[in-house]
């Protein structure tokens, strides 16, 4: 087990990704106040097409052959023609919230309607062969075919397909209530994100047996009971206070309704925070690459930003929609 | 560009091929005269799952890392619970045929009604964040953790994923008409091996020059021209002789109803299923391996079988489901 990093460079990192963080909330909560859906939906449109360029980026500095200019028209035309349709669908737009005159126009009625299965099917499709097509120009050189099919299509559902659902779930729920899919959305950003923090706070204050030093040197112990910890009390607080806004949680699983509910999804959601914080760990390391970019400084780059989420945002999803056929 | 090979080999290849293509239609045939959705469905999951498995036999082969216990069980549980989902929806079973008395039962009143986006969500969730945990325990060496999640994830989406709606497209539209799910399927089957075998019998035959030798040395231009005019054979003579029994294709697209899209149609899926068999060039020559198996005698595998289908079932159905809201 290493000694952990000099106290200097860690309180440095600390500050700088503190007011990072400080600002993305700022600029969430902003997106998320105007009630408007575009500018939220847009955002998340942003940070999946930067992470996606991140990404290529990344192959590219590796001499990872690929098909980047493909990979970014996918991923750009798949989060376009998703938003359209998200918006479009009726009464998307304010988020699934009721309007100041409580107009039902502004509520979420048909959830998903806008989003039928064939386009993301037919996503998946040219995922596939977009590559293997303009693979067949290039001659065959040992394992490198294979491997530019397959790192175009990872790229593909790692960031595009399952980022985005951090939009979908937004249009997961009917909207009978007040803001079903604005507060579902707002508990997930809530626990993800405390996760991470919990685990780095908790980690850099009191952090000293190394859980995964071949994958994240940064990571102990002690910081993934704070993750679990931190998780919990975003989780159960924020159903806590706005429980009437969240019926979802309330009628959810016979077996698990409520509070039962809300704990075992919140040790859930923060197991997979973790996980998809480990994942772009090992795309990094594999890639021989420290920060997935630098756009935001003590974070790094779009996908170190929302690395977790690409794992608890389409899990949140799937279970809403298991749990409300 | 090279000579053709030696005439004795490639008759001897013909004959064989030839066998085995006869067999299979017996099979097919049998399992489709039973009217049984389970016979017809078992099919393609048994073809599905062993072509899983010779794709991660090859990987093996050609010393690619990946982890193949955990894609044989993605492939066989999501093959499983779809064919599950599939038969139990309304009316599924007899695909889509009316019974002998009749029955409104036999019919398929509420296509795809059991499998909701979230199972297939959930698939790709797990085809990408299985991997990864998995991943975690091992070392990171090099671009060897990158690659062995995307070959894995690969071989979920190529095969698991696309070869599967070769059942889909039976439940893929309301069952109005007598027979729409089983006359779609045997029209794709048919246009489908008849571009395999016009381009095979038309390159043995009068075949020259070469098309793409450094993917597949034996496709010739001739051989391309003959597979579009089989496509257009077998497309229009069932619809031809069969119109009555596809409502779908009589209803499309407001420009294109009837006999223009039949013949477009045709001639999309005769390329992409040239394109399927050319792709699975591509991962063979990549891994160093002449055919995926050895199941069946003048063909090769089950993957050699399947792979012009792996691109025009997935196709057919997104173009049903896209022109039938």
């Amino acid at each position: 087990m290493a000694h952990p990093a000099p106290d200097n460079s860690k309180r440095a990192t600390f500050l700088r990704r503190s007011a990072s963080t400080l600002g993305l909330w700022a600029l969430v909560s902003a997106a998320f106040a105007s009630r408007l859906a575009w500018a939220y939906v847009g955002l998340v449109a942003i940070l999946a097409i930067i992470a996606t360029l991140e990404y290529f980026r990344m192959l590219k500095g590796a001499g990872v052959k690929c098909f980047p200019r493909f990979g970014m028209l996918l991923a750009a035309v798949y989060s376009g023609v998703l938003y359209w349709m998200l918006l479009g669908a009726p009464g998307a737009a304010g988020i699934g919230m009721v309007g100041a005159d409580g107009s039902a126009t502004t509520r979420v009625v048909n959830p998903d309607a806008g989003v039928p299965f064939w386009f993301d099917g037919a996503a998946f499709f040219l995922a596939i062969a977009g590559p293997f097509i303009l693979q067949l120009r290039h001659p065959i050189r040992g394992l490198e075919p294979l491997h530019a099919v397959a790192a175009n299509l990872l790229g593909f559902v790692y960031i595009a397909f399952l980022f985005n659902f951090a939009a979908r779930v937004v249009f997961a729920v009917p909207g009978t209530g007040e803001v079903p899919g604005g507060m579902l959305l707002l508990w997930l950003l809530a626990v993800t994100k405390f996760t991470d923090m919990g685990a780095y706070i908790t980690g850099s204050l009191i952090g000293r047996r190394k859980m995964i030093p071949h994958v994240s040197p940064g990571k102990t112990w002690e910081g993934f009971g704070g993750a679990i910890f931190f998780a919990l009390l975003a989780g159960g607080g924020l159903y806590a206070l706005c429980k009437d806004d969240m019926p979802n949680f309330a009628t959810g699983l016979h077996v698990l309704g409520g509070w039962p509910q809300v704990i075992v999804l919140s040790i859930v959601m923060a197991l997979l925070a973790v996980i998809g914080d480990l994942a772009e760990s090992v795309v990094k390391r594999s890639l021989g690459a420290k920060d997935s970019g630098t756009m935001l400084p003590g974070i790094g780059g779009s996908l170190d930003l929302i690395d977790s989420l690409c794992f608890t945002a389409p899990a949140l999803y799937f279970y809403l929609k298991w749990m409300t056929p």
